[in-house]
């Protein structure tokens, strides 16, 4: 079924109100969340829904949490999310970033206490209308092994940077540090389709091309598949991001991440921190050389490379190219959603009385 | 043949000074370029040393550079390398980034006019002795081609962060935004072997075990390997390292990093900036959380992963834990050098007049 974003977004802005968030807040998280579906993240967006109810249903997810800085130096931070939306409490902890960045060139913060805060590209791209180059990453509960493990110990954990230019658009680059999202899996669960050798491992860690392995004690891989293929970087950089994300900021990290509130996981289990973890970061161009100069530069790259020449029917991409023409799309088209997703949106719509048309 | 560490590094010195650096230049040159033997990237090591003076030879390497500030907030700088040894530039661009950390919570300094820096893991790891956490990328010239790209226009591009602990070695990630290092593609070249599929691609940009496709006009390929497996994010990574790196301190960036000196590629060629551009970053960990909480919870990271049941016959390692390893039983067992290596020792040790048993 497809619907105009605006008539979601709004939805979205019931369903927070209904469970208790303050007015700017809901409206700030409806932004987020329809985010991604707009960019065609739509694992992270309205889909969720009704796994932010359950958090709250769970007495994990606070609707008016009081966000603060617990400690701080004029470049850095932590700050406490107080059980809050992580689609509000991101933002918040950007916006401190944006604001550090200012005084002194740039801001880092760590964040704890937080839960999952939609795209990660969406607080990344706050920084692009100040001039900055913007960071975003979030650790997650754990999907993916590290290179030789046959436990789960780290999330999909996300990176993403988006960097202003002046004719062009932004580079706007937002992954996961794994070979592929687990919403790729799923779509091919549904379809009862193999996945290709690289995505996943079973559960005694070998290969394997069953796209229902990592329900069956298998695993998401990390980003280059295999050990020969460079897996350990992959492991790497979702190490890093785990650690800015979790350890640096007192949340949780590694196996201990809570699991976001899909049926079955609905408990935190043993925690060594306060909930999820993100790390946002924001930095001047102007802290390193005039805005222009630089923006006139990154056009010269963005133009560069999208020039290159290309593989027979294929073209040069910059990070950011496929997600702002899908927004361009959807905004016009609006939004085709699965039916569990409309069904789960008219449960909700009836739960809090909400006026819902599908 | 195998030498003891400290005698290399003493020639690699006596090399250095020869073409004129100064002492304590030479000294840290030394340090920075044996420790890539040391860890086992035998490519950037003194297998490098003869091309340094190439760089000299043909005016591209400044021996008496007066490495200098160009802009600077509290957190940010731009360092000016004034062609130096990017052995010699890193490490002193570094220390700002710790001044700049110990004052204001971090420190991140874009480096314009260098050369090639040795292994990022040495420059990030200058953090780790402070409790802090150490970042060092840097460009290099073009060897890898963005997704669907039949053009090389992004070096290897490596990322480094060192993060301590407490009671264990400090976790230590240093790795290229690529499947491969091309010093892995040069020894299957003199071993006559294949490479396995997902490492290069050739001329027209198809999938190929040639190790040789580099020089016939193919490329490396990005972390990931092919759109399948997200070398969309592998380009993405090593976009941002050049971003960071080449962009934003005017340094050239994307195809025009110029190549470092071997036989073939001597000239700079067209130039969009100055040199070769370092991106690097220190973050006081106290500007977070209290550094002992920080090192003990990231002891308990470090265990929890270590101790994971791994796939038969294989164990989950730490990064930094292989390189840690081979420093130690280098410096026991000495490095064992190429017979090109030493024949190139040789050369320089007869045109300096420096003493060399080989």
């Amino acid at each position: 079924m497809v619907f105009k974003y605006e008539y979601l977004q709004n939805f979205i802005k019931e369903v927070f109100l209904s469970i208790g968030c303050p007015e700017a807040d809901a409206g700030l998280a409806s932004k987020v969340l329809i985010s991604a579906d707009l960019r065609g993240v739509d694992s992270h967006g309205i889909a969720r829904l009704s796994g932010y109810v359950r958090l709250y249903d769970n007495g994990r997810l606070n609707p008016k949490p009081e966000i603060k800085i617990i400690h701080e130096t004029p470049s850095t931070a932590v700050v406490d999310g107080d059980k809050g939306l992580g689609l509000v409490v991101a933002p918040k902890a950007m916006q401190i970033a944006l604001d550090k960045a200012d005084k002194v060139g740039s801001g880092w913060i760590s964040v704890q206490n937080s839960n999952h805060f939609g795209i990660a590209g969406y607080h990344a791209m706050l920084a692009l209308q100040k001039d900055m180059i913007g960071w975003a990453m979030t650790n997650a509960a754990p999907l993916v092994t590290p290179t030789f493990s046959k436990e789960k110990l780290l999330g999909t954990n996300p990176i993403a940077v988006a960097v202003p230019a002046r004719e062009n658009p932004p580079f706007v680059a937002d992954f996961a540090s794994t070979a592929v999202a687990y919403g790729k899996m799923e779509i091919l669960q549904r379809k009862a389709q193999p996945a290709p050798i690289g995505w996943v491992q079973d559960k005694d860690g070998n290969p394997t091309d069953d796209s229902n392995a990592v329900k069956n004690g298998g695993a998401l891989l990390p980003l280059g598949g295999d050990r020969e293929h460079g897996s350990h970087k992959g492991y790497g950089l979702g190490a890093i991001v785990d650690i800015f994300s979790g350890v640096l900021s007192g949340a949780n990290f590694g196996p201990w991440v809570p699991p976001f509130a899909t049926a079955g996981f609905m408990s935190a289990g043993e925690q060594v921190g306060k909930g999820t973890g993100h790390f946002l970061g924001a930095m001047r161009i102007d802290g390193f050389r005039p805005a222009e100069d630089f923006k006139t530069d990154m056009d010269k790259w963005i133009n560069r490379f999208r020039s290159a020449p290309a593989i027979e029917g294929k073209q040069v991409l910059i990070p950011g190219d496929p997600e702002r023409a899908l927004e361009i799309e959807r905004k016009a088209a609006g939004i085709n959603l699965l039916d569990p997703v409309v069904k789960d949106m008219q449960g909700l719509a009836e739960r809090f009385g909400i006026q819902f048309e599908a």
